[in-house]
């Protein structure tokens, strides 16, 4: 693979160093370098520093993109997404425009059950052509990675074949992915009255069989009223754990539930979505490291007017993510510079904070910090070239987007 | 010109008929017709109908547009923006997200008096550059026409030229614009202890000059509390339709000055903003038979969670319009379906009631519905084809632009 040098960015923003945490000031720290360039070889990047000192690197094999009038920055890292389902719930979103609430819609069979029957009725084959085209939105607006979910299965079979898709997406398209096992992320429909059946089918069938497969590296569940209680999530994630899964939890989204304390307990990875968390919980998460994963986009689409207390989660030191939460139900967004303009805007994180958190800070979270998150020497070349001169204007100009062209391991998408 | 046949449309949103008002219903009817078609030549459409009909009506001389997957509406009305200025608010952004407000920054002399530096400093030919990317960015998110205000000038010179600016873009660019005179958007840094010799200066030269130059349709004004006050409305606003310049007015924005009542004395044909009006202000709006211009994406981005009563409005039988308020400082978005997606999600308005209000409904308030707003035979063939099924979809999905052709006069963008 030949080489190929990026020049001219107004503001290469770099998001060199750790993951940012610890204090406010860390968190806004981008390492911009104004003229910025680097050069990638072999999809890693192997020089980084101002046009006039990288273009000599260059000889007549280099291929030069030229990033005049533009700000790059690092692909965008997806920490939160439900990628692969059928259907839609355009119904729901309707039905909440007339005001029934997503508990009143769930407890109707609407919801996540909706979801599931379609998902179930998909094959593989459907479902993937389906998580294809959405993978080709957030590339576009310039997510290189993201995590992804199974959850709308419920049954062995429909978890396997949502967790194969996500592998497929990260095979067959440029974008990366990272597979979690979210089986408990409702009680399916023909287990209502057995609760008990279906966590002992998660635990004696589905885990061992995708920790067996390598299928998934995350294991997930909502820790929620009507959902999983803090009995189930103990026994269900203290399983997973003894199958070598890393955790990462929805808690504390509808009702604060104690999730973010349960997650501290149980050493998750992230907590995710906290609204409702109050601050023993961001205490609790402090004293264990775990990262929040902050999901406005579930909050804005639900049209609740209670965001998750970032501020209070920057100044305990938490090293915090932004991710879109893509899924039918609540979050119809593949945007992160949608969510930076929510974070900026509705959760008053300052434009600097909002990018560590959707690149630097995320790509720790999923344990590929050596490889992504940033713009470094040895690191992968996955970025994004943006159609503006200043990195705030990713969250200022909102709705719209402007990327222009994206790269992952040097190549064009 | 040669005709053109869109063809095979999922659904042709054809929002045939009226304004939308009077009842909640009609405001929901947009007229679809599946599997859906039309011809257009001379840039105007002459049959609309099934596409099983109108493929018969094509020859070889017939350019086919094959819109299988897609559904196809008329290109958005954005009845209220502030396209041309320069510079951007970044810093008031950022300031905002630190937890000072709007008016905050406004006193210390950020907000609209540094739009208004920027784009006194800038010539003609810069300002017109500036406004013909942002022209760019309304077409490729499936607006055809905006409404475009001065306001960033405040002097008769700069006025002229903002004035002159919006003429150009209409005619160098694909978007059609309708030129509003806003010279009271605030009263200027140098007349801040001469308030009556700013509204002579508007009253006296600007209005006059304007008129006879024919540059604008509309006269604005900035009703609000530090900005002008009622006395000040009459007398500015009498002033206009002794011009013969039609009005619009910002009130009710920041707090409830009696704006909507005083638009309906008035006789404006738009209230706009409205955030603050009350029930009595929305019963004088409809009995003065008014439009209220909702401007959604201006309550987001400045964080307040008091959006209009749009369900209000459309109860008491108002012909509700969407647009973006497109501007620096409190709304920098150019989307459309941004708006639409605001609408649903945090004013409850269903998806038709918001696609009707940013097209047919926009269209009659700035005097174009003969020539624009819907599919009909004898209006101009401006529409966009949007990658999706369901017209709902384009409210659902959010952040990202579904926009995938945009045609004005038959011709694509």
């Amino acid at each position: 693979m030949p080489s190929i040098a990026l020049l001219h960015a107004s503001q290469l923003v770099t998001l060199a160093g750790p993951p940012r945490a610890r204090r406010g000031k860390e968190l806004s720290e981008l390492g911009i370098i104004s003229d910025g360039a680097f050069v990638a070889a072999g999809g890693k990047i192997i020089h980084v520093g101002k046009s006039t000192e990288i273009e000599k690197l260059c000889d007549g094999e280099t291929e030069v993109i030229d990033a005049r009038g533009c700000i790059v920055l690092p692909g965008f890292v997806d920490a939160h997404t439900h990628l692969v389902f059928a259907g839609n719930r355009l119904d729901d979103f309707e039905a909440r425009a007339r005001g029934e609430t997503y508990e009143q819609i769930a407890k109707r069979g609407g919801g996540i059950q909706t979801t599931v029957r379609a998902t179930r009725a998909a094959s593989e084959d459907e479902l993937c052509a389906l998580a294809k085209r959405r993978a080709s939105w957030f590339l576009r607006n310039g997510t290189t990675m993201v995590e992804a979910k199974s959850g709308y299965g419920l049954t062995l079979e429909d978890e396997l074949k949502i967790l194969r898709v996500i592998q497929r997406v990260g095979k067959e398209t440029p974008l990366e992915t990272v597979p979690t096992f979210l089986g408990a992320h409702a009680v399916p429909a023909e287990f209502r009255e057995d609760r008990a059946g279906y966590i002992s089918l998660i635990i004696e069938e589905m885990l061992p069989r995708i920790a067996r497969e390598r299928l998934a590296e995350y294991c997930d569940i909502f820790c929620e009223r009507d959902y999983f209680d803090v009995e189930d999530v103990r026994r269900i994630l203290t399983a997973a754990k003894q199958h070598e899964l890393k955790l990462r939890m929805h808690v504390d989204q509808l009702t604060n539930g104690g999730g973010a304390k349960l997650a501290a307990e149980l050493g998750a990875t992230t907590a995710d979505h906290l609204e409702q968390t109050a601050a023993d919980g961001i205490s609790a998460l402090a004293k264990a490291n775990i990262q929040p994963v902050l999901l406005p986009g579930s909050v804005y689409a639900l049209g609740s007017k209670k965001y998750p207390d970032a501020r209070a989660m920057i100044d305990a030191g938490l090293a915090v993510i932004l991710a879109t939460d893509f899924n039918p139900g609540s979050s119809p967004s593949p945007s992160m510079p949608m969510m930076l303009s929510l974070a900026v805007t509705q959760m008053r994180m300052s434009p600097a904070e909002a990018v560590a958190a959707a690149t630097v800070n995320a790509a720790a979270s999923l344990n590929r910090v050596d490889e992504i998150g940033s713009l470094e020497v040895g690191k992968l070349a996955n970025f994004a070239i943006c159609d503006c001169e200043d990195y705030r204007e990713l969250a200022y100009w909102f709705g719209i987007s402007l990327v222009r062209d994206v790269f992952v391991r040097g190549e064009r998408v």
